[in-house]
């Protein structure tokens, strides 16, 4: 397993997937706002690791507290979790693992617990959160390798694996459950620009693991579809709206146009934990657009010359109507997402 | 006018294309073999500035010749244009450009020129090549404007410009001449990974000339398109198949698909040069794969893991039913091409 995130006794200690694949250097984070700037600043990433990371920063800022009175308490708690949920605004799995801690805050408060106890609560309750992501990644896995034929050419975009989650992984999830049952998977990774998570994360974790990988730039994906070189595509998502679109990396929405154009299936892999119920469609959901640094520099090489302007969405939507299906713990849903998904049943 | 190339007295002077936008140094080529040297490492780039480039390196080379009669001119010259075919396989600008210096050749030896003469001629039909290649990127530029709608915003992949031409450029040249026209232009370029063609000299290139100009990464494009901010899309071409289909940068497919997904205009400007009518389609057009450190590295960054197998196709074929028309000196061609190039007379 991939050390993505971990407790170790009184800190947060997370690879620092920025260094990656060149470096592999671990972040140790003492407070709640380390572990709110580690998630700005994409120390850590990945829908699912993001409420990983977020629960922990609360239970880890809790335990911080030198509050005397469970008063003093929920209002150091209520400042925690506005900080962690003004990190990143696109995956909603921030806001869900947020929602899940004051949910548990709030049942230990009803019952009159002590200050310590509900820090004791909030400890469980984040690892429960992680424990709980790496048996969704492995349930999820299991459900979507039935999707994956005894020899596949599989193109993923982004990085939706270990890194991306407590472990094991989405979209890469089910790539391992297919190797693990034997079938002969080969991976087309899409670099990614600009944070590169294909290049430098899904290659490294899927080389890692002894899984015949093949780096392209983004631009390439398309020729590799017609050439007969893909025979799918499974990706990992930020959001999924109510009607099934998908909020997901910069660059998702040009693979889902190109695989449609060429009759390839565009996969969905994501925990439940990642559909938002509460947005009704694509357009809803808030994209976050990052520093232009990331488009005009790779290390201290430039890229771009002053003076030119620089867009930088870090994700975009993809309608559902190019997605095949959408791979959960709870199974695998098709068209129309909007009945199958409301029938799945309410949201954890 | 940028000086993409040129002579300065008995030496060949390009701007190193590899080391823009950050620094403007200039090489100078004092023999044949520096000129295709030059092409091969990308020095210089793009199908009509290679073909200027070669046959400039073929004067060069033929001036430094100590041959001392007709015949072993001869046989150094056909030596020389087999190291300029070899540079690179798939900008056909680059073999007609050799054609065009043999048929010279063959024209002064034919009237029973000196050794001297014929050197002369040779220099003269390069200086013919690299003016004529700039007045085809003018009359070009005015063809192609007439499809520019009085406000644009233009999408570009990789550099069809002024560096990518003896000057004015081709895609960047209608671009230029809708502006001159006082149309109003902004430019969105991709960065065209992995030599970041767009990012480094088309947003370059432009922001000189105070064009308006916006870099994204290559998968932001079709973002860009499905929220209504692209009008059109101009490119450029390094062979054009009898039957319209484009080889051009790699990544240029994927932007035809997406843009006739939105309902966008997607233009090739080429000069005449680029049409090779005696390739029947894309197919048959030989694709150029470079070496994977362009993929890995960034500068002195590793991107990809060691282990990660990768490719690198340099460029890639556009069928041509996803192109809207065809812009070259000789007017605007629109499907069915096999008809109307085939119509427009015989090759220069």
């Amino acid at each position: 397993m991939l050390p993505t995130i971990d407790w170790t006794g009184e800190t947060v200690v997370m690879i620092d997937q920025r260094k990656l694949p060149a470096s592999e250097v671990y972040v140790t984070c003492r407070t709640a706002q380390d572990v709110a700037k580690a998630i700005k600043t994409m120390v850590i990433r990945g829908a699912p690791a993001i409420g990983v990371a977020a629960a922990m920063g609360l239970a880890l800022g809790m335990r911080r507290s030198k509050a005397s009175g469970t008063k003093q308490f929920a209002t150091e708690f209520q400042k925690l979790c506005e900080l962690m949920a003004a990190t990143r605004p696109t995956a909603v799995n921030l806001f869900w693992a947020i929602d899940r801690m004051k949910q548990a805050f709030a049942e230990e408060a009803q019952r009159g617990a002590s200050v310590a106890e509900i820090s004791d609560r909030l400890m469980r309750e984040s690892h429960a959160i992680h424990d709980e992501d790496v048996q969704s990644c492995r349930t999820m896995g299991a459900h979507g390798a039935t999707l994956v034929p005894d020899t596949a050419r599989i193109l993923t975009h982004c990085n939706a694996g270990a890194l991306a989650t407590a472990g094991y992984g989405t979209a890469l999830g089910v790539i391992r459950a297919a190797a693990e049952q034997g079938k002969r998977v080969a991976v087309l990774a899409d670099e990614t620009r600009p944070f590169l998570q294909g290049a430098r994360l899904t290659a490294w974790e899927l080389v890692k693991d002894g899984i015949d990988t093949t780096v392209i730039t983004d631009n390439m994906a398309g020729t590799m579809m017609r050439l007969g070189d893909v025979d799918l595509v499974v990706v990992g998502a930020d959001r999924i709206a109510a009607n099934g679109d998908v909020a997901n990396k910069i660059g998702t929405y040009s693979v889902a146009v190109l695989a449609r154009e060429h009759g390839i299936p565009f996969y969905v892999a994501a925990p439940w934990s990642t559909i938002d119920l509460a947005t009704r469609d694509g357009d809803a959901i808030p994209i976050e657009e990052r520093t232009p640094r990331e488009v005009t520099h790779v290390g201290n090489t430039q890229l771009a010359p002053e003076g030119a302007r620089v867009r930088n969405p870090s994700f975009d939507v993809t309608p559902h109507k190019y997605i095949t299906a959408i791979i959960t713990e709870r199974g695998v849903y098709r068209a129309p997402f909007s009945e199958s998904l409301a029938n799945a049943g309410p949201r954890n």
